[in-house]
């Protein structure tokens, strides 16, 4: 097996979190890491017994030997950094959102196709066996028909204008932080584009979403309607938690943006009458970083998993909303 | 004290409820009741003990001696006969929804006023104990600034395209039987009109709505708002239950529409910080019985705790959605 050559750019919480995973697989190396601040970037190489220290992702891209880069730096600076490395010829794996929305990434993929190269949002819980287990359970009719979904997912930020929360200039805003994991799981459950969108928004002083609610549509060819709510919110704490009604039974999945592992079912008395355990040795960053080592060891440029279509639907998803809200960001 | 005499129109299930409480309360007397069966009424009558029994509702209206007519007829023939009660010069206790839109209750209400007859919904939800805690708790600030407010109500029945659920001739539908509940729990705790709504619904084979999603946005002199989502179904089971999201506290209240009696109160770590248990002797049919006949006693005509104020803005909300849905009763 080849051996994957990793670099990363971004030195934040996320790029710790999912580097301490990566660099436990063997066929695989971290050699490069660029920051903002050449202190960063030091400190972030010296946990990691990274070699190549770059000031800025530039230098990076140009003198970094690598087959992939890792990209978790803010949301804004997503686009322009994957259409970097992709022009020099590196695969990308690039934190959620891909991109600010959906004509950016459309250009992304464009040019991973064209160049051959592997591209990825960083988005885990396609990745999660819960979410696989409750797909499998839907298509088996096991809940019966399926009615309507819900699903949460919010925190308490505090106020700071300034802040990645709050800045519209660093893209701002409680759906591009934590609302796109709830569109993510309508999406991976229903397979398909809502046929209608409604949403109520609450705007913080800076003119970002700091709470939603989103009420999608989808209808069926059998004329049977689901109907889905979201809500996303950076200042309350929201459960992350989805609720699928069936007409058979309910399906509980808590924290399912990236770490649940047990699914609930109950019956219309509220009466629990399954649970379902996925417990993993790994934790689901451990699980993206073997998928992309996988899916680049079989020369793949798309992963079936978490495959650009998903992507795309839930960035037009949130164009839509943020049009519907009139939030337009400076970097689009 | 002035013992109230009461009849009652309708011999179904919540009548049967209701007159069960009522009959044990000191002060007050069931002499006639009326259903569109003799069978059905005079099997009534039998079981409590009521004297005088009439085939039809403008029977018991005109012949019997009765301070006031608890209606417990389908829907769409509460606004009649509630007329023809008041304007026989009864007082009204008329089951939810008082009528099928706003202007049949703004008419019913004109009437009332006229005559100085006491009128009241038969809403229990606003007599609930917990309710009323609930409301203390959030007036106080103990939930912080309330962000959020989550409230669902569903149950799945048969379909039968004449049933009262889904019949649009009974003025069937989810809204007006379960969503009404959810609807009013938002008017009691935010205490004015949303500034907007917006919904999602799937419809019966009828015509009826058989489950909606609604987000409601209401805001403050403050700027803060607030983002409720209502939903309600009658193909499929949803908890009745309350959540309330604040910056500090969450509370959340199971079976708010009738039989309420705890509410718990969770910080943003997940954790319990409190319950309040709110048990009463009193099941919620005897609280109401108590109430109307309080009111009576004292001469009033108009209930403190369900003004025509509340019954007219949920009924504004409902007939706004049936707008937004195409949706027109028959009987209106």
């Amino acid at each position: 097996m080849k051996k994957i050559k990793w670099a990363v750019i971004g030195a934040g919480n996320i790029a710790h979190q999912f580097v301490s995973e990566l660099i436990k697989l063997p066929n695989c190396s971290v050699v490069g890491v660029a920051s903002r601040t050449k202190a960063s970037a030091g400190a972030f190489a010296e946990k990691f017994n990274i070699t190549d220290v770059y000031e800025s992702y530039e230098m990076l891209v140009n003198h970094c030997d690598v087959d992939i880069v890792y990209i978790a730096s803010p949301h804004q600076l997503h686009f322009e950094q994957a259409l970097s490395c992709l022009n020099a010829g590196k695969a990308v794996l690039c934190e959620k959102p891909m991109t600010l929305n959906v004509g950016q990434s459309m250009q992304l993929i464009q040019l991973a196709e064209q160049k051959n190269l592997f591209l990825m949002e960083a988005m885990i819980t396609p990745l999660l066996p819960a979410i696989k287990g409750l797909q499998a359970y839907i298509e088996q009719g096991k809940l019966g028909e399926v009615k309507s979904i819900q699903a949460s997912m919010g925190f308490q930020a505090e106020l700071d204008i300034n802040s990645r929360i709050f800045n519209p200039k660093l893209a701002g805003g409680a759906l591009l932080d934590v609302g796109i994991y709830p569109l993510t799981l309508a999406q991976l459950l229903m397979k398909k584009m809502p046929s209608s969108m409604v949403s109520q928004v609450e705007k913080a002083q800076t003119g970002v979403d700091q709470q939603s609610i989103v009420s999608l549509k989808y209808e069926s060819e059998q004329g049977a309607d689901v109907l889905v709510q979201c809500q996303s919110s950076v200042v309350n704490f929201l459960p992350c938690c989805a609720t699928i009604y069936g007409d058979k039974l309910i399906a509980q999945l808590a924290d399912f943006s990236w770490s649940g592992r047990q699914i609930v079912f109950t019956n219309h008395q509220g009466e629990r009458v399954e649970v379902l355990d996925y417990a993993s040795d790994e934790n689901a960053y451990a699980l993206e970083a073997i998928h992309v080592n996988h899916c680049l060891q079989n020369g793949l440029i798309e992963s079936p998993l978490i495959p650009h279509q998903q992507t795309l639907a839930v960035l037009h998803i949130m164009d839509s909303l943020r049009q519907q809200w009139g939030l337009v960001y400076p970097d689009e």
